[in-house]
């Protein structure tokens, strides 16, 4: 069952059409323009698919395994959704940002998530590619080659000219500086939602105790040259994208420290992870994984792991090693 | 508990010092001159530790949580070592490269070694960096930002120079081309360890039927020039080190390519792994990781993994996401 109907959501319902053992019983969009829409128009295929997108999760008359939510980034808005989705009897794997490490956001929603997940024997997990992999569950697994660790630094460095026009609007690409910080100052533009779930979860997963998270202001990158994309032309002087970074701190210091730069014109995309270790660690992966398609990879992958799991909230680090799921998706 | 004192065993019990929440309370090696040293002085310490290295498992006279066991390559010659750890009521994390995986080499001594840990209530754990990480975990957790994986290439580059002796002797370095074969056709130079290992756990991790592994027979890296590292020059012509290939098969074509290489003068020393998938993924860890450093680092790490996990015969896939272990090691 299909929550949200978005690009995620999209990209989402055409890969699980692809798998074996999977059937897409719902799904569920609020935009007035897709409400009594066949999801298989609404996802771009020629063949309707039987399944008509309701306004809300209560005109839902179906029983499934998991519900697929991928409705916004942040707790208090996912909160009601996915205890209407537990209290029908599914499983939620989420999207949601905020969700992949909610205790720092909300530990009572969280508690109340886990309760009524027991409750009713199913799973709350909120996972994609980052949140949920690139800056957190990949950090995590590489320390463990590692006998010391003193010190974790984390880029992703996406070149935006490649990914959809929504995203390359909610970095700030083509704007001026001026109306950037507006856009910023009444949260129009609120960057990568994310940094302190990550770090957070990290920190849980080391049995580190942080004195706090610091999160830098977001700040424009300032295109030098003329860049574009097939969308947006940026003129020299104004924001080709943005930049963000948050610190773990202990000690007063950053132990570990998250850099997220999404511009037209990047000239290198990469994810890179270093530790500061025995033995260090320098990983890249380059170019940097797509973040739709490998949100939407992630989330089907979770599947039957999911199925698998005891019931309650959980996040990336308390679940089984990830991996793809190529054949039959089985319980 | 340690049994295997070797240069591995010595790593692994130095790291285990340095740990709280953890104390060696016997030590097993069978070489002549270790039996009755004290395992301070073994591991190069100025002090004693009181704790005596015994001549074999059975004149141990202790109990404890976690026998850590580095003796042997090979399932068959560890397979009577393990159950006699396990009846003592030790869990078991070993550094046996056939453990990692060990249903490929005998159906039958996995088999009995998962009812006998079942009945006393412990866990056994092959591990290591290679096979146990880089060549299977670490490319098992990548493929969950994958929709769909069309072929795996994993490559492990070591300069052979930055190595201890041992190492350096057990690849062929300084023979000359001759010796070499020789050497390998009499089985005194068996390579690395666990690439049929690695494929399968893979393989099983993705749900992939193999038609088969096929392993290439190991060939001698030449010297171009002279290479040398502290201990060994290697003159043009003569061997370098050694390369390895295995292809894990699926319709008659690889699917899993594992290339191991190490060798004295290696100019770039990596960790590669390559994912022909939607997404594509290129990753790669430069420097390679030290193989000695990240073995003891990976089995002390898996401490706490281990003495949480339901009991029974494990491979890294079966784990949790694996994990430094910085503070004290809890049970």
């Amino acid at each position: 069952m299909l929550v949200g109907v978005g690009a995620i959501g999209r990209e989402i319902a055409r890969l699980l059409l692809k798998k074996r053992g999977v059937k897409i019983v719902g799904a569920v969009d609020s935009a007035p323009n897709k409400i009594g829409m066949d999801l298989g128009e609404a996802i771009g295929l020629k063949e309707k698919l039987g399944v008509t997108i309701c306004g809300s999760i209560s005109e839902l008359n179906v029983r499934g395994d998991v519900a697929i939510h991928a409705t916004t980034s942040f707790l208090e808005k996912a909160y009601p959704q996915i205890i209407e989705l537990i209290e029908m009897g599914f499983n939620v794997i989420s999207t949601c940002e905020e969700l992949s490490y909610p205790y720092i956001v909300s530990e009572e929603l969280s508690r109340r998530i886990d309760e009524i997940a027991k409750e009713h024997n199913v799973v709350v997990l909120g996972t994609g590619i980052n949140p949920g992999f690139l800056m957190d569950t990949l950090v995590i697994m590489l320390t463990a080659v590692c006998q010391d660790v003193r010190r974790i630094i984390v880029e992703r460095i996406i070149d935006a000219a490649k990914r959809r026009l929504p995203f390359q609007i909610k970095i700030g690409a083509g704007l001026s500086i001026e109306e950037f910080r507006g856009k910023i100052s009444r949260g129009e533009i609120t960057g990568h939602v994310g940094l302190k779930q990550s770090i957070s979860m990290v920190a849980d997963a080391l049995g580190l105790r942080l004195d706090g998270i610091i999160e830098e202001p977001i700040e424009p990158i300032i295109a030098e040259g003329e860049v574009r994309s097939a969308y947006i032309t940026v003129k020299p002087g104004f924001v080709a994208g943005l930049s963000q970074r948050a610190h773990g701190i202990i000690d007063g210091k950053p132990f570990i420290t998250l850099v997220f730069k999404a511009y037209i014109g990047a000239q290198k995309e990469y994810d890179s992870i270093t530790i500061d270790g025995d033995p260090p660690i320098h990983e890249r992966i380059e170019p940097c994984v797509h973040g739709d398609a490998g949100t939407a990879a992630i989330i089907v992958n979770a599947i039957p792991k999911v199925l698998k799991s005891p019931p309650g909230l959980k996040t990336m680090k308390d679940m089984p090693i990830p991996s793809a799921t190529l054949g039959e998706i089985k319980r």
